[in-house]
């Protein structure tokens, strides 16, 4: 079994376990607090980014799209229709951009943001960065939220699934993000319906159970977070 | 012909014409200055980053990694012992963790506050974020650059090359991403003997020729920047 070190609120690594779901495969998970710059961590990960994968023969395969990426090359090139890439250079392509979309573009504009506000600032020690949240990035944060949100439903509403007719890394790359904003509280699906019903899709999948019985500590989901109809 | 959107000093743009530049194909090169939000290239790339390659067929696609995915797919894998890729998964992986490193770390720690600040802003109107620049990021991203180049130089004395013993996208991304800093002057040579020698191996291809004659308005190079014996 390989070992995914992660965090549970962090959309990178929620992403790679989505993978791992709809692929049948189990991991290991090891839940890694990478302001705490681990020296063991670093030796794997000298960027200390989340996530690190440890592969076969335990070498370590760092960062979201690379061990997506690796698990296409060694998994879904073999599973026919069920595979979450595609075979097209172009469509191919188009996923890439939405993966990243989500992991890099909504990730620096609102949900690290929300996190290390909301979530991770409580917890830490003050030398690592802890205190009170930052009310002026959390309402920057949440003020750019509803561009995403926008995106997201004119891309549901627009294809059956966000990169096209069949489930992608695109899509759960950005069911990845957007649930980490739903723990919070931070989504108003009201104005979204296309992108709440793609939601919802995904939200129902197998894959996506463990990451709906996930908890932080201090901080509670919103009560329909784990909810299949919300 | 492709066409590709770029701006001469972000190095996610440099490192796609040292791909182009390597295989021999030629581009048309467009200057997009990202920071106006012009409609039509608004239209090609909602999320108004460079670079983007109009592909095949016009079809635009988004982000450096991901034109440099394509272009080994339609491409690389056609080069055989020229190919800027590996064949082996765990080798792709280590060439995609330090095009990350270089592009997004690099980028966010370092090279995009001093673009911004000693760039961008003398030329941008008030308007869209121009104006002075602010010492106190610039001092930010120098005292990390450090960082940077020490790991560049201790990858470069451990290996031929940086993922290894042939060229690839990893030395493309290096040093497009440290070609930006050298030419602001920001770059201390002499404490990076290794770095130093594999740079100057990288700035003597034929395909670094278009980077060395690049020139901002406003802001010439340091005097050794197209020195190919610095």
């Amino acid at each position: 079994m390989l070992t995914l070190f992660h965090h549970p609120l962090f959309a990178t690594c929620r992403f790679i376990r989505l993978v791992f779901g709809e692929y049948g495969e189990e991991i290991a998970l090891i839940e890694e607090k990478p302001w705490t710059r681990r020296k063991e961590f670093l030796a794997l990960n000298p960027a200390g980014t989340l996530p690190v994968l440890l592969a076969e023969g335990d070498v370590p395969i760092v960062g979201a799209m690379t061990i997506a990426e690796y698990l296409d090359e060694t998994r879904g090139v073999l599973k026919r229709d069920r595979r979450l890439f595609a075979e097209d250079p172009m469509d191919r392509a188009e996923i890439r951009r939405l993966v990243d979309w989500y992991l890099t573009k909504t990730e620096s504009e609102v949900s690290r943001h929300l996190v290390r506000e909301r979530v991770l600032k409580p917890l830490m020690p003050e030398a690592l960065g802890g205190g009170s949240p930052d009310s002026g990035a959390i309402r920057a944060a949440r003020s750019n939220i509803r561009q995403h949100m926008k995106y997201t439903n004119w891309l549901a509403g627009t294809r059956h699934w966000l990169a096209g007719a069949r489930i992608t890394y695109a899509d759960l790359a950005a069911a990845a993000s957007i649930s980490v904003l739903d723990y919070l509280g931070e989504v108003d699906w009201r104005d979204h319906p296309a992108a709440r019903e793609w939601y919802t899709r995904v939200k129902s999948r197998p894959s996506f159970r463990p990451l709906l019985s996930d908890r932080v500590r201090g901080l509670s989901p919103v009560s329909h977070y784990a909810d299949l109809d919300f």
